[in-house]
């Protein structure tokens, strides 16, 4: 049985709120062997107070040894299979720019190149220009007409671009036209079944356009297209959990991917104290919020193990302002690992706490890598995180009699 | 590959005995975050002597955050994957009053409803009516013969009964006929496919013939039915594991639900220690035993922290009883928890040991909780428990060369 079926079957409606606060990349690794982590070395008083009143665990994101990215990371924290509902290449490249994809949208990740007389490809990145140069480039080819289709062109930074082609009936399964080596021209798009050969057609139609639009550039003057993706087909919080959800997320990202479960996105500023804010604000409003922290996860990226440190440290002074407002179940997690020592993802285990009356002791008094381990809800998928928020919070009734 | 038949193929015979003494609705909460559970507040020495010999885990009744009803809990500890098999609620009910339900039956809930002068549902349970009463009107219920079908009308108590149609080929694909709402006449029942839509037209005449019956009583003038429910199709625990297995239990429900899989029901009269002389008397008949404590639980639904420690303290003393049997594998455990904080089943994983002289040391000394956090079985899904017993008594062969 699905467990979202299961959900939907046993959920009831109560008036309790859950708070989800995701501190990105949350989990790390010691520098030196036997060392402590990020999180193990901030000093945390509010986070350590929450773990000692709550359950601590450590969540795996997708599978052990998997490293997930950021999509499959907050899918799994939502409570959607990572396995199962897959964000193609396409929409998350929109997302990341706040693109406000519709159901009707193919979105596509759009590269500028350089071609030679012949048209084979010389350079598939058009030698890194500007992101200014791709802006312009962008403006250019806004001006593609195609009738019976809405086309966007947004640039992202450098070579990258995203293309959305918005029509009723339109697949996405389409190769990309990157050829992926230099020596080759682009790759003519072709369409596995009939809806996507619609969006192949109108594919081949843009290439060609743009490549005579931009036939006097250089040396951005061709495009290749790839990760051609549709909106995924994904039922909404509010279907599977009956819960009013708030996103309160500062990078597109994050409100992109809340969007995609059919969260409402709230303004949130840009700064943790108006996040803060924000959840105050609109308190009375919903069952559930989102709330995304990011500078866990960029100080792990550039490998800044103090910088990661102090970033927590900021995190954890703002938790007694959310605990103030008295939610019913207060978790908080991360969507992966970002250790300094690696400066990426990681598949490492992440530390999850959830603060609610219903909690059984387990004897963790510090939020950390090591004393999760010892925790009382073990080492679980991030898919059941969002049943057990749903179990503490009272909102899911007794399988079967 | 499933979890059967990967057992089937793997399953041998020897001489051991396995005993699975459950504890129904063991696992608790302590009254204050920080305190300590019923478990782990009882005072349990011939328990904790199992731990330290043996070795101790938790055991997730259904998935995270699941609570379970009693036959998705006992089906899970049976090995059975509580989420493949559902024991339909008219099942359930008819095993309850001890029914003998068989392969040929479709087993209803019923409910005693008041209709007005139109036959619209005036009072869905009849102004709750004393179970005498019940028992009266149920009386007048076997009165209805329908041709090729035998009909069962039996009382569960207030304005609950259970109605059994047994003949070949019936379905149970059948709506409720209870309108959830006052103001509406009882439904029509339908079939979804021909062998239900034979069950609906027996259905249909039956709560005609019902209020035909009961037009003259009040309130009790009228039948809603619900939770058609044909015999599941399980394979027996013979099938599976090839052991011949017994149950000792007390009440009604686990008997039925032992019978589901195939177990003998063994007269268990209606003490603990009734149930240890039956045990003893039976022991070389058997090559598993199932023994059934219902104390735990309604206690524990009672919200009486006290009498659930002292219900433990109870099982404690019966402990060594059985162990002077030597059986090869003894497992104490619950099927989901009951903390007397919730009154109520939850989702709390369950205390788990196993003793044998094959455990794995696990330094754990005493049973409880917190204790089995730390324990060498870990959290496991219940379903996996017959697997452990079945390693622990040496009747599974190696999988693969």
């Amino acid at each position: 049985m699905d467990l979202h079926d299961l959900i939907v079957e046993l959920k009831e409606e109560n008036k309790s709120k859950i708070v989800l606060l995701v501190a990105d990349g949350l989990g790390g690794l010691p520098m030196v062997a036997g060392g402590k982590t990020e999180l193990e070395s901030a000093s945390t008083p509010h986070l350590d107070t929450l773990a000692r009143e709550g359950i601590c665990g450590l969540t795996i994101p997708v599978l052990p040894g998997i490293t997930p990215g950021s999509g499959p990371g907050h899918l799994g924290l939502f409570g959607y299979d990572p396995l199962k509902y897959r964000i193609g290449r396409g929409i998350l490249e929109a997302l990341g720019i706040n693109f406000e994809v519709s159901k009707r949208d193919v979105a596509v990740r759009g590269n500028f190149c350089t071609v030679d007389l012949e048209g084979k490809i010389s350079d598939r990145r058009a030698g890194r220009p500007s992101t200014e140069k791709c802006v312009a480039m962008c403006k250019k080819l806004k001006q593609i007409k195609i009738p019976g289709v809405e086309i966007f062109v947004e640039p992202v930074r450098e070579h990258r671009f995203v293309v959305v082609f918005r029509a009723d009936g339109l697949g996405d399964r389409v190769n990309d036209t990157d050829p992926q080596q230099v020596g080759f021209k682009p790759l003519t798009a072709k369409g596995e079944d009939v809806i996507s050969q619609k969006t192949a057609e109108i594919t081949n139609t843009f290439a060609q356009e743009a490549g005579l639009i931009l036939a006097q550039e250089s040396p951005t003057n061709m495009v290749t297209l790839r990760g051609f993706a549709t909106y995924p087909k994904i039922a909404t919080m509010q279907q599977i959990y009956g819960l009013k959800s708030a996103a309160i997320a500062v990078y597109p990202m994050y409100k992109g991917l809340a969007r995609l479960v059919g969260m409402d996105i709230l303004n949130a500023g840009s700064t943790l104290a108006d996040q803060v804010e924000t959840l105050k604000n609109s308190w009375n409003d919903y069952d559930f919020f989102f709330m995304h922290y990011k500078y866990t996860d960029s100080t792990g990226e550039d490998g800044n193990f103090q910088a990661k440190v102090e970033m927590i440290e900021k995190l954890d002074a703002v938790i007694p302002a959310i605990k103030s407002l008295s939610p019913d179940v207060f978790i908080v997690t991360g969507d992966h690992s970002t250790p300094s020592k690696l400066k990426s993802h990681s598949w490492h285990p992440v530390p999850t706490l959830i603060s609610s009356p219903n909690c059984r002791t387990d004897g963790v008094t510090e939020f950390g890598e090591s004393y999760c381990l010892q925790g009382g809800l073990g080492q679980f998928e991030a898919k059941y995180l969002m049943s057990l928020a749903m179990a503490h919070a009272g909102r899911l009734g007794k399988y079967g009699a």
